[in-house]
């Protein structure tokens, strides 16, 4: 066995638990024999310049005047353009599997749907960072916004460099069911690419959602590849 | 006297004298009247945030790998977009004037004509980062390549500090003459906004050029404004 590579990306809103997926995931596919070589990766911050941007993007140090959401759009953007000219596109060419933790769908479920910015911009940054390259499969983590609210908390000393600002929006149950409903319009638009995932439940069981999702998906890949 | 300020760009290729003009202009147009608050500004790097994306762009350190073109041109717009919002929109609707050292034509120039990166992609980046806004007007400095590089030796300790490939290519007079018919282009296409000054003389004829360009413009705009 042993599939060419296919770009799989994990979305959802925080707390979802996609980041502690996203490595069993790629256990499993090693293991199981499915990928030979895996690259997990994620935006923004997947590569050096990456990394160096997204202190801008999460306002860390924070002596520079506030974002202006159309420069964070095209940083966003920049970011995204370089992770795939230096990881993603040369990983896939080798026949490497990607795994990234968030991807286009965040920006436009959270910059379209739960800022609200205009949505005309957002999907321009989108597209002329990607020039139409879009994932082989989306697994989106959904669940109730309380649930995933409750889940941050318990973490919350970990995101205690974002700005108070910052934090209250992106920890509000009203924000986060924006950017939910962003997901959900998504995955309506493109129910080829997007499976969602339960994710309100333990980590055992969601990881079983998961390989459900996956396991016809990668017979379907495998059909195609002949 | 005193008239609302207006938005002036200053181009040109490396070494033909725009930024020695520019405090020049400053001073000429604050002294004789014609502007009461001036802001003299550049891309990129005109906000705190653009000095930090500028040592990308610059490929100031240099421990990540190239930066991709596309990456490339979102940073310059990611500058760009952050430095109209903090800095030009609302030093204008103050009635500032704005004097800019390089702007949206030096992207096109430098980034279309001379390093030949997709043209529609280029626009697309100014367009998305200025939402249209055009400065009021455009002194181009030109001069001959060759003089612009002579120039540019006499100060090339200054430029240490770019990579040497990056030195080589910005010095080299093929890229330039690239860059300087990029200018031209600009200036038949927008013949109402963009001035050509002649650089290649001394630096008091030079200013000389500047203000005979300046002049029947400032009067238009009296009567504009009468």
């Amino acid at each position: 066995m042993g599939l060419r590579g296919r770009f799989i990306t994990f979305e959802g809103i925080d707390g979802v638990g996609k980041t502690t997926q996203i490595q069993r995931v790629r256990s499993w596919l090693r293991d199981s024999g499915w990928a030979k070589t895996l690259v997990v990766t994620r935006e923004p911050g997947g590569t050096a310049i990456g990394r160096y941007l997204r202190d801008v993007l999460l306002q860390v140090g924070g002596d520079w005047a506030q974002l202006d959401h159309r420069a964070e759009l095209l940083l966003y953007a920049a970011d995204r353009a370089q992770h795939l000219s230096e990881v993603v596109r040369p990983s896939l060419e080798d026949g490497e599997w990607v795994l990234c933790d968030r991807f286009t769908d965040s920006t436009i479920a959270y910059q379209g749907f739960g800022r609200e910015l205009d949505m005309d911009l957002v999907k321009q940054s989108v597209a002329l960072a990607t020039q139409g390259l879009q994932p082989d499969l989306t697994l989106w983590f959904d669940v109730e916004s309380e649930v995933a609210l409750e889940r941050r908390q318990v973490r919350s000393v970990a995101s205690s460099k974002l700005k108070e600002g910052d934090r209250m929006e992106a920890n509000g149950v009203a924000f986060q069911n924006r950017v939910r409903a962003g997901f959900q319009s998504l995955a309506d638009e493109f129910p080829d690419r997007i499976v969602r995932i339960d994710a309100g439940v333990p980590l055992d069981a969601l990881f079983e959602n998961v390989k459900a999702a996956l396991e016809p998906r990668l017979k379907q890949w495998v059909e195609e590849a002949g």
